[in-house]
């Protein structure tokens, strides 16, 4: 599997993707599933990919070469990100195509982040179909791959006010969530956050299992989530047998009503 | 859809359950999926279910029937849990296999938890095709339902010597996460704590949306945990950008190492 995001806020994108493709239990591999394209002072752009690795390196590649021969609507000509997005989602069908037939499928999604010229920055979720769908002020990030287990951090930090390395950390901490709970989701992690209105990309930030930013970040995350938990307000267990006192504790300290079920 | 969560620990047994049914999105009903069967002083079983509601309704019938008739093999006769989970996943295939056929399958998973005289307290998984698995020190919990939202709290908290009423927090905790990020998800939520060797159950803790104890974890766990990510390690970004200024603050504060892409 694979476990890629991208976050979408008012001070430009964050994007952040793990690096583990499986055939099989018997077959890992390390894989980048982030990909840059742009030219600095015109339009840059990030695509992230899942799903089949077959369909997901033949769309790069059709999207390089289509660049090289400078093909009507490539990635440096289109006008708009959407425009960008269906582009690559008819390629990845075409290819997807190619391939399959007789109930096989080798389907792929993606997330394509970035901006052109000085057009709002945007992210958007390319179906294996080949449509797509972008963020909202509610929902300011877009999931592929195994996306559950890092849901619920987002959920609760991300919004469009948050800063950049703000949401940088949200995505490492949902990262590691998804390691933390799914084997087939694995480091090295790349990280890229892209300020809105530059038009150039930084390098990419790789960083393996071995990371001292990301120890640190495990390590403290681990370490203050069980804080947090132990600073939870405690669970009137014991009195919740003896309704009466229940009753008496119940201004200080809630209780759990007793019902009988 | 369906979350429940039954943790075995030292102490005894804490399960946990959500009671939102759903037969397409314009079909949403309340039913408990938290069922208790037992003799005081003898044996405890609680039972959570999840999948297709005929069925899990079936087996519940079942259940009561074989007791009530005293059918050799029924819950108040086996002789261990594992008989126990034997016999329920026998009654499960064969619901799903009376209405089933022809492509269609109503299934159902069960999480079976209880204690047999002085037996070890003991929870196990069973299965749609009615074989079943328990815990182990290292993984203490059993989920069944949407689970993925709500594993990575317990993956962190929950060891076997965890008490009883951390094990519960966890649970509503788990509960809270997957609740917020799945709407098939909801309350009322019924939590039982079961403490090992009492052989007797409390009534089942149910908890309403608008249930003090609940909102109360909700809101500390939604603050406690905006607070922890507050506290983590700031990201480097701005320097990373100057790899030479990267190099200076490397001893103080790890930053993200550039890596070209």
């Amino acid at each position: 599997m694979t476990y890629c995001v991208a976050i979408c806020v008012n001070d430009g994108l964050v994007l952040c993707s793990d690096s583990r493709t499986s055939a099989g239990v018997d077959q890992v591999s390390t894989y980048s599933k982030m990909h840059c394209f742009g030219q600095p002072g015109n339009r840059q752009f990030v695509l992230l990919s899942a799903g089949n690795l077959a369909t997901t390196q033949s769309v790069i590649s059709q999207i390089n070469r289509d660049i090289r021969e400078a093909k009507p609507g490539n990635l440096m000509s289109v006008a708009t990100l959407d425009e960008a997005a269906d582009y690559i989602g008819k390629i990845s069908r075409e290819e997807q195509e190619k391939h399959g037939g007789g109930g096989v499928v080798y389907e792929a999604s993606f997330i394509l982040a970035g901006q052109i010229n000085f057009q709002p920055s945007m992210a958007v979720l390319i179906y294996p179909q080949g449509n797509h769908i972008t963020t909202s002020p509610e929902t300011p990030y877009l999931q592929i791959g195994e996306s559950k287990y890092g849901k619920p951090v987002l959920d609760r930090i991300v919004n469009p006010e948050t800063s950049l390395e703000e949401c940088a950390k949200a995505a490492l901490v949902s990262m590691d969530s998804t390691i933390r709970s799914n084997v087939t989701v694995g480091p090295p992690i790349e990280l890229l956050i892209y300020q809105h209105d530059t038009l150039s990309l930084d390098p990419i930030c790789k960083l393996d299992e071995d990371s001292p930013y990301l120890r640190e970040i495990k390590r403290s995350w681990d370490f203050l989530l069980k804080e947090a938990f132990r600073q939870l307000p405690p669970i009137a267990w014991s009195k919740a047998r003896e309704p009466k006192t229940v009753m008496e504790q119940s201004q200080n300290n809630p209780p759990l009503p007793p019902v009988t079920g």
